[in-house]
């Protein structure tokens, strides 16, 4: 092209004028005019650029609604008569709108439908509930066998507050606050302990941060703790890693074989072989999870 | 060493059972007895293993607080009898703790003393206010002339909920939640238009992380926003970094030199030349404010 032009479809990520959560819409037709979720089928409104909004609406068996925590399962691969899951979800559409969220850090707007989980969705159309950040990524077969991709997203507080009436703050829908979703308190005493036996060095790459305070490395949990993985919070299943493989491990950019070779999942390169030392165990199975849910 | 023995003193992070936000004590042997602030005279509770508690009782000239948000300045360099600062201080100590508890995402503990802000301040004996994070740390010349070295602490209100009475939340001290932080928002779009002109590679390093959801890079302001840095959110402002690099830039482990050259700030080496495109200017201007609150 001689004059090379950019176009990008206009996402709107975050809040929309006008549209408090708690809003609520007839149908989505009314939904997609209120520029809420500008998909009138679709469960996720995005794409290369990330996703803006989804809607929950029971479409999917996988899909887990805690309230303050949404376990969403991507689209694709659902034969549409019987919307049973036929085929492998791939990364793409959608469903790497919503993966880019994450690694964006834009906010997802929430819509849920009736039909949903009976205790936070709707009796009848469609409501706004506020702002979801995407908190983690991964696949795994699906209830009908399939590979789906999946989502954990877990509201912003801050952003999706109802307003406020008098100066009260308005309950919400009925159930909307009735569940607490307990998150896993880490414990810094295993996270300093596994940084501290290798001094700040990357587990991976061998980089060692160096701070006018010292040392720094992360802590980084191989099966991830809370819902849905429920891995466990002690020193076998955590590395010593520097920020960039911490991100690399959490986006599964890479994953670590049982013995030890770190791979790279876009190319199918080996990184190099993960060291370990005498005073850290850590547990092959943890690995093999890891490696479950995002090796190709 | 034949038989290696390591000795810490037992840091006490977070909360103190039976310590409520709130809990007030008539001096600093009580304070120090309840085990919320175990120093009788430094303001500072840490070391090289992190800081567990502050005192805010108006010490410094140089502190500021704003209720969530408290400015604070480290220990050292003063004349016992004037209170003025006569030395540089040094990033040891309670200083050195203080910066550790951000590196390791450690929550210290705040208690304010009468003497403090009259707002935020008990009007006599000693407060417990709540858990805050180290959000950031930098030395810069104090109103005496020398060095001080400073730290950003923000409050973590989930950990810092007063209980609640009858169901009812407590409304806390006079003057409690009277101000709210003014927190800088971020947007989005400056930072996702510079991490595509460089196609989320580092300018420092030239890495390009890669995940199965494509580049993830980091956008890091050179100046920080919001107080008491104030920088402004442009794409001038603005890196593209690897995490590591974006946390070595937020620690000062490394500076750029309004002439490109990037440098390790522990070694005095010359880590390389920060990379530039047409279409990104970086202001000069903001290297060198960044530079003067971390240069040795």
């Amino acid at each position: 092209m001689a004059r090379g032009v950019i176009l990008f479809m206009a996402r709107v990520f975050g809040e929309i004028d006008n549209v408090p959560v708690g809003s609520t819409f007839v149908n989505r037709r009314e939904l997609y005019d209120a520029r809420v979720h500008r998909e009138l089928q679709a469960g996720i409104c995005g794409g290369q650029d990330g996703a803006e909004s989804i809607v929950v609406s029971g479409g999917y068996a996988d899909d887990e609604d805690n309230g303050d925590e949404i376990i969403y399962t991507g689209q694709g691969g659902q034969d549409p008569n019987t919307r049973k899951q036929v085929k492998d979800q791939t990364l793409t559409k959608g469903n790497v709108g919503l993966a880019r969220s994450k690694l964006e850090g834009y906010l997802v707007r929430v819509v849920r439908g009736a039909g949903g989980d009976e205790v936070f969705s709707p009796s009848k159309g469609l409501r706004y509930d506020g702002l979801y950040r995407v908190a983690d990524f991964w696949h795994e077969p699906g209830i009908d066998g399939p590979r789906v991709w999946r989502f954990r997203l877990v509201i912003d507080k801050e952003a999706s507050s109802p307003p406020e009436v008098n100066g009260f703050e308005d309950p919400g829908p009925v159930g909307r606050r009735s569940v607490t979703t307990q998150r896993p308190v880490r414990s810094l005493a295993v996270a300093q302990r596994v940084k501290r036996l290798h001094d700040y060095t990357c587990q991976i790459c061998r980089t060692r941060i160096t701070t006018p305070a010292g040392g720094y490395a992360e802590a980084a949990h191989i099966r991830g703790l809370g819902e849905p993985h429920n891995g466990t919070d002690v020193e076998s299943n955590v590395l010593c890693l520097c920020p960039n493989h911490h991100v690399m491990l959490d986006t599964g950019a890479i994953y670590v074989d049982p013995d030890w070779t770190v791979w790279d999942t876009a190319t199918g390169n080996v990184v190099g072989t993960l060291q370990r030392i005498a005073r850290h165990r850590v547990d092959p199975q943890q690995l093999a999870y890891h490696k479950a849910h995002y090796a190709p």
